[in-house]
């Protein structure tokens, strides 16, 4: 197992499964929240879920979009179509030997972003707040892309 | 190649390996199934698909929702919310050294919980079948996240 | 660091690096198709969003949903359903020592499709277009999760 104690000796890909550990942490509060807000409001989106709250067509009432729910809900998607690509760039770009105080930096600016983005997407915060830190996760992201094929482009 | 070798002869990353292709292939049927639906009660998202079954404002009739083609996709988004984490944070876990039983304990409790949760969703189960299909899942990964963090952290 | 050097020496393993960059970053793309999408035609899900274009009832009109907005947010879902098990099985795949020039072959179809499936479903092309880009994609992870599974079972 010498290959494998070797990887996680290795700072770069240390920290990079620390802040991913952490973003993916984060990205499954968003379903806590949605089942918080489903419950507390009644909004349900299958008629089993709402069986405990009533019968027949007492209980279908519930069956409706509420906008706090959906709020969370286009949070939580956002979050996967941006951690997604994060994810697989940013363990090949770990794996590509970059500076250690250059990935860090990478990792860090990453997760606050996405976090200042969550934050700005349910308080809510005016725009530009959320754009912002949109780009910011985006730019991360497309930066590791860049010099991963830049240093290693195999095709 | 010797340290591509020794990643493969690790048991740990083999069962993980495994167990995560089992888990990504049930994800991948769920795209079946919404085709299947979507085919056998015409029901599209797009012109373009339903042209095959009418010209112009005959095949127009057929752009709709549909309960059940709707409940293969939420199901379908579902996964994705909690395959995506149980992916990252366990490549990496695995990475980490745990104890062999540990690990094939968590995988075994996902990829089951996940199996159900299909299963408790598509049927449908009355509730609390699926809810607690999810919150296994949410807590294995959880608690391969916590490992992870206290033996590895690193920011 | 003899193991991570070793594995970035590793052609396979490289030719997954670079074609994964590349069709996460198409898919990254897609945030930007929805961003343009939903400025030129005025098109948001969010009040904040529109509060640049008038004041109270005025910038309300702007909650709306959108033909084209909502077609490349199926795009992008379709791509989120179809990349994450590319990402997985093919990452797996890669380190389970396949021959070089398989692997090329399914990393190139694989993104060659994508590719196309994006083309199809913006322009629109008619059908089956679309749902031919699909099943190649498909067919692709699936060959990788075979091999994978008939090589390194380990349950």
């Amino acid at each position: 197992m010498a290959s494998l104690s070797q990887l996680m000796e290795n700072e770069v890909f240390m920290a990079f499964a620390s802040y991913t550990t952490i973003v993916l942490s984060k990205m499954m509060f968003m379903s806590t929240a949605t089942a918080f807000y489903r419950l507390t409001r009644k909004v349900f989106a299958n008629p089993e879920d709402c069986a405990g709250f009533g019968k027949g067509e007492n209980a279908k009432k519930y069956l409706r979009t509420d906008d706090r729910v959906e709020r969370v809900r286009r949070a939580h998607l956002n979050d996967l179509e941006n951690i997604v690509p994060f994810l697989g760039i940013g363990l090949l770009y770990s794996l590509s030997g970059p500076d250690l105080y250059t990935a860090i930096l990478h990792f860090r600016l990453f997760v606050g972003a996405r976090i200042y983005h969550t934050i700005a997407y349910l308080t809510p915060l005016p725009q530009p707040n959320r754009a912002l830190a949109f780009f910011i996760g985006y730019g991360v992201t497309l930066s590791m892309a860049y010099r991963l094929l830049k240093s290693k482009l195999y095709l």
